[in-house]
């Protein structure tokens, strides 16, 4: 991990911030709230300059940095550092980059990158959100003691390839790939809500915590290909039959609220995350999700946490029913550019970023 | 139910009116329409102010009525009234209180109280909408008589619990629950459409009726635990033999619009519905909800009406589809709230407060 | 089809354009779009003026046309011409109008009318789309080869109706009506996106292409009856015997986004069918919406081309998470005013209309 000394004295340097992300995930909505904030923007891609930003002119960065892969971006640190980069990461930034090397970046990046040892690994990610008191989907520890339904993912898995559903061990062993680590945890049944949190260090009203505050920017629903439509053609019994399985590939989002009765445990949940983040790592920055189920008993189930921004805020480029009652038109990648903006007037740049 | 007079008296010394209402349900829409509006602001919370609020600036009340119970609301009616409070009643607000008691709580109401008597009552509401010309599903009298896909609803069911879908005799009987008010109708096959409409009597423009006018200011569809999401464990015949059953307890709302040739036909029912209840009731005044299927036929049924503020309103908090071509950023929320000021500009407020 | 010479002629004794569509589909948002351009704009009913227009007042037209059936305009297009009419083709207008007569109409309309010939036949329309190099799902030649699920649709069939998914030859008789001409394609599972592009000849910024450029203002999900809630009910087997098929008729829309890492591949789709229209048939202009499975390997399957303003579009009145990148508040009916605009202010209409 870049020790917060060298982010720190690179920071003296910097006077005019330029916000750069990976081109993919959420880079239009990141570019144009930092563009809405008045920062300058950087592009990184693989190969070729994407055209698609031509389509955008809002959202389109000022310059792009062209990568042979996104390992040569450690190359490229010095060089990003002397034009007074910021990265924004992602999900898929993290993912294509390696979270070793993402970890090791000596660029300043927006939020706690501690929070990757916490994130990446199952077992403690589990740890963290239990021991804040977040309800969880049950673990079961092997799989003979399969009793229910059950979801079993696998370590790493991206973009929700290679999960499956086991209604019991049989199912299990069938569908299951040798030589993969993998969680199994019990299927809730219920609805599911992304819900996508901003935690300000730096923010001294709304939803206070020990320190900073608490905010909702949005809601959303993953879109999963093949599960959200699979329906259609049959019943799961009769498609297995014909060699179509489920699978959980996210494809898109659609937005959603959540009844507003939710909401006061929604908070709550969202705040005991983050004070235990304080506890176990300094403190989990920024933007953050919560992947739960609500059940017909209108509890929650948190089944993952994702310590970045998220897809499903590209819905809300122009607000959400939520971001609407605190400032209206605020993306989450806005809302990262105004964090990044106070910090600077505060000269507090180096509480949120690492 | 209180009396039109001792309403109007009481408004009579009305000059500044202070918009309130319970801490849930659509709370955050309704004082976030008042503030845009110019009016005051009161939250009613049992037990604690709830922290949430603070996570929306826009959409916090200005003050604050602690209680103990809802009905400890009625023996603070005349603190309410001399702070010059008028409520605005949404589902929880009615359902937690109670209807009788909120029949006769001494405070001015947004909407006409005598609309209870008609929608409490599943069979008087299906001879309002009726009587009226408006499609429903059949009604089947008796359990032994389904002969196809019936829905069972329990009388007051509270956010869809305990209602059941039961394909022939025998599946009602396994999961009818001894002792229940209940009321079958058939199951019809379509997709969902909540219609949120407006009628104003004060409205002089628009699509008028006999007195006023209506609007629609939006549409939402449910979500709901776990029937929406129950299909991707498998065929729901073999999980009711592992004893999971579909239930139907509102969790959330998604944005949709209607196929635009379906408009006129809403509108159409909107109208006659109100028209009805001019004659029933002296009116049903301000936002409701018809609840519908539209089958491939095109053809609406609707199975429920709302007769206050829907929660599937929290998406629109900056406009609908539809309020858009009315006035943007007109919310039902806000709506309510700009009724009332032109009801006092127009010495009006006795004919849309009770 | 009406010459271009025809129409250019007219063109050129026209100075305050009007424009006028069939009061249907997505009427609403073309008349809120032309009026936020500072058009006039005349409404087309059947039979008498439709009542709903007087609850959007921003979406009303100026005047309306009352004919006795969708053949009549023909004999009125003199009189149209003489008020200076364009009209913007919406699916319900070719439709109830008939693509014969619609060819004909010696009015001035926006787009391009020889785009009916390669959209109104399937054969054409899988021609032109794979010869564009965008992929389709395979083409079943006869039903006894239907080696796996396929969709089965009737030439000219209206919203849908008429649709069905057999899973083997044995379904296809079972579901198949007798003289009938239908085409059969294998049934993709994936999640359904609907892209909103707009080809503009006119423009010289944005994703250029050999001649103007492309936009995407949106992207929606159909909302169909019976199929997307039949599966309430249970298992579509089990369904099938008590004789409840599905249908695919379209009752409304829901808003999504796409995954940002399948952009690129949605533009160079998109790209490719306007490059290759050129080629073809002089070009397709103004909207048009791919209609996609993504299947989770992440790739699109285009399963129909609509060249024309789309109904899903009606969900962004005021704007979307894509146009929000390009420009606040643009709907698509707003989009096909602005082109107008300029194709007048540069005296390009003929480009643009035909």
């Amino acid at each position: 991990m870049v020790s917060k000394k060298t982010i720190a004295s690179i920071l003296d340097d910097y006077e005019e911030i330029v916000i750069a992300t990976v081109c993919s995930h959420s880079s239009l909505q990141i570019f144009h709230g930092a563009r809405q904030e008045g920062f300058r923007t950087l592009g990184i891609a693989i190969g070729k300059r994407p055209r698609f930003y031509d389509a955008f002119p809002l959202a389109k960065p000022d310059d792009f940095l062209i990568v042979d892969s996104y390992a040569d971006i450690v190359d490229q640190a010095d060089d990003l550092v002397s034009r007074q980069v910021v990265t924004v990461p992602h999900g898929s930034f993290v993912e294509y980059m390696g979270s070793d090397i993402f970890a090791k970046l000596r660029i300043p990046t927006f939020g706690n990158r501690e929070v990757l040892r916490w994130e990446s690994d199952r077992e403690k990610q589990r740890e963290w959100l239990t021991s804040a008191g977040v309800p969880m989907p049950d673990k079961i520890e092997h799989p003979k003691d399969i009793d229910r339904p059950v979801f079993v993912k696998y370590y790493g898995a991206k973009g929700g390839r290679g999960s499956f559903i086991a209604k019991n061990y049989e199912d299990f062993k069938e569908s299951i790939q040798p030589g993969m680590k993998y969680a199994i945890q019990e299927y809730v049944v219920g609805t599911r809500y992304y819900m996508h949190y901003f935690y300000s260090p730096l923010a001294t009203t709304g939803y206070r915590l020990s320190r900073g505050a608490l905010e909702m920017l949005g809601v959303d629903r993953r879109d999963e290909a093949n599960i959200d439509e699979m329906y259609k053609l049959g019943a799961q019994e009769a498609l297995r039959k014909m060699g179509l399985l489920p699978t959980f590939v996210v494809t898109g989002n659609m937005p959603v609220v959540l009844r507003e009765s939710l909401l006061p445990i929604a908070f709550d949940m969202g705040e005991r995350v983050v004070e235990r983040s304080l506890e176990l790592f300094g403190g989990m920055i920024g933007p953050f999700c919560l992947e739960t189920i609500v059940t017909d008993k209108l509890a929650f189930k948190v089944f993952e946490i994702s310590t970045r921004i998220v897809a499903g805020t590209n819905l809300f480029i122009a607000g959400s029913p939520y971001s609407d009652l605190t400032e209206p038109g605020m993306s989450t990648g806005r809302r990262i550019a105004r964090e990044i903006r106070i910090g600077q007037k505060q000269g507090r740049l180096a509480d949120i970023l690492s």
